[in-house]
């Protein structure tokens, strides 16, 4: 096979060959939709045949991907070496199978016998042990918490597509605000509302260069990643759930939750509005929780520990009367994932340093009491942060 | 702990029982969305923490859920034993993480020294490390093809919900057509009106009991799975794609596809729409893949190894000039996947049984010629089959 025009490498391939330099590491293989998008630019969005990178340290990475995939592949992905695998029309591929497929690459590459990453946190025991049938002479490593590492620290081309999912966020807030505020509006309304809203905005306004599909599963795919929920009055406290047929009632609060995608990079938006005047217990929450957000934000900027700001968050909950129900977590990583594997927590070793993504949101949940849903994508900066949702920070009351 | 009260159990409990029976299979510990919520009802949308169930022969199915989840739990699954883990406000839990709470249910059942089942067509090599250390007696062994087999024949329930799947996408295609019919609508606005149709159509016409979310991955959740994408003209070879804000001109034809999803049972409608009269091979491609679709559907009743099925499709293809471009593969099961792991293919096993849902889909693609796309979702039934998705299945022209 004639050899592919090398491609321009984003810096993260140049951390991630690092850590295997560090960790001896030959290969890594990987299977997980987002890191293989993350690795080589290209979302088939239906994974029930794998998309599979290969990463070496001396030939540009490689994509393996089903026959039916190549073209839609070469067009999309900024890898440039793609080979194909199965059965499709007269296509010609490497193998019927993929795993016949790797097989070919890890040999022509010398890396069939060497020490091979595979995302453990991940793929699936069928999957690695006909991995260990085909490639007997190799040894296997888990490489799941250094591609984490690595996707911790946003590229310039990831904080790009964050910033269009986070403005794409703000637009759907706004819808759900004004769907909230008319008079009969049910729970599915204004989550429609804020979705449609959203689509609109992102069709009218992005070119082709924008795409707004999530990550697949085994069995699925995501083919559009702007959603919203709503959870009004006792369903706070359920955290996530389908938008039902309930109308707010004035004096309940409401939980409004975006959630959106650009390019594979996520935004996360959430806050709780008042119908109307609530009770104080309500109302005191909602200020206390703006507090101690506010305590927290204060300390964002490079240097600064994980488990600082959520030390500070607690301390926060304790002086307000809430130590009883404080939150395992008060944020975490986003990127690729909604909800990527970092925490802010007690016992996270995280540093902030500029180009993290992470969400801001210590809760206060009490079943049949109050609740308190605010949450925002924040950037770490040079010198400090800078919030991506835009949507207001404040007390948020419709009538 | 209290004893729950007894749930009523669905046939697949049964079935899945008499699996484990056969295989001297002592309990079995389940982590993939699909499959949890199949054996509990319960779908939390959002997976970075598991849902676990356990099901044994002599005990009523457990779930095992983050404590944040409890309470949307005891009010959605049909699952009455509902345990949880973690910590969370000041929710009593049975241990902070869920594999020492699955040791403990394991124990409390005297389970954790037998023949444990895992879905090892899913659960990643790091989970499945960490339980055999925390259950060194245990031997574990591959349950992802029992449940994928028993997950083949619907329960009346699923097929109650198939149906609302169908019903929706039937919507869903009506409204893509007529926004195709719409001069200068673009992919984008074709797939758009088809979404926003849908959901308004659930919202109008459906109460709390039917929830239009999928199943979530590791890092995300999939919280509106009605879907519906579009390729016009030579982007049709790319299969699955985002929408792009291309016009499709004149003499094009253009595919449309529509992923839907009623408590977790999907349907999938897709079809070939031709802008204004098209080349004579565009033409022919869609009149030879209806006549080819017929032929096939004609022996879709009880009894009928799917291996038939292909070969009368293989044979149609032949006879058509189109030998060289056979698929691998003609339709799949569908359900709590929109693409289950059965296949109609020429070495599929699988012989058609009432309660079956199975997508027929034969395309003809070859790149920048032509590409026909038309795919219904079809439930066996004791005497024949009955198509779920209604909408037109003839040749399909807008002007």
């Amino acid at each position: 096979m004639r050899e592919p025009p090398p491609c321009q490498l984003p810096p993260r391939v140049e951390r991630l060959r690092a850590l295997m330099t560090d960790q001896s590491i030959d290969a890594i293989v990987c299977l997980k939709p987002e890191n293989t998008f993350y690795l080589s630019g290209f979302n088939p969005i239906i994974y029930s045949h794998p998309a599979i990178v290969v990463v070496t340290l001396d030939h540009d990475p490689i994509l393996l991907v089903f026959a039916l995939r190549g073209q839609h592949a070469r067009a999309s992905a900024w890898v440039t070496d793609i080979r194909l695998f199965g059965t499709w029309s007269d296509i010609e591929t490497l193998a019927p199978d993929w795993k016949e497929a790797l097989m070919i690459i890890l040999t022509s590459l010398r890396a069939s016998g060497k020490t091979i990453g595979l995302e453990e946190g991940f793929i699936p025991v069928a999957q690695s042990r006909n991995l260990a049938e085909i490639l007997p002479q190799a040894k296997f490593v888990d490489v799941s918490p250094f591609i984490d590492q690595c996707r911790l620290v946003k590229d310039p081309d990831e904080i790009k597509n964050a910033r269009i999912a986070a403005r794409i966020a703000d637009v759907g807030m706004d819808a759900a605000f004004t769907a909230l505020a008319r008079a009969g509006s049910t729970e599915r309304d204004v989550a429609i509302a804020s979705t449609n809203a959203m689509n609109q905005y992102w069709a009218e306004n992005y070119g082709d260069d924008v795409e707004i599909c999530g990550f697949g599963s085994l069995e699925g795919g995501q083919h559009n990643g702007l959603a919203a929920w709503v959870l009004s009055g006792p369903r706070k406290s359920y955290a996530c759930d389908n938008p039902t047929t309930r109308v707010p009632e004035p004096g309940e609060t409401v939980s409004v939750f975006v959630w959106t995608v650009a390019n594979g990079m996520h935004a996360e938006l959430e806050r709780t509005v008042c119908v109307g005047p609530v009770a104080e217990v309500e109302q005191r929450a909602i200020m206390d929780i703006l507090e101690i957000r506010a305590k927290v934000d204060a300390r964002m900027r490079p240097g600064i520990p994980v488990s600082e700001l959520y030390e500070i968050a607690k301390k926060g909950f304790e002086a307000k009367g809430y130590g009883s129900i404080i939150p395992g977590r008060i944020g975490h990583a986003i990127g690729l994932g909604p909800h990527e594997n970092a925490s802010i927590s007690a016992t996270s070793p995280v540093i902030l340093e500029p180009g993290m993504i992470l969400t801001l949101e210590p809760h206060i949940l009490i079943p049949d009491v109050c609740g308190t849903q605010f949450s925002d994508t924040i950037l770490i900066t040079e010198t400090g942060r800078e919030y991506l949702t835009r949507f207001s920070r404040g007390y948020l009351t419709v009538n």
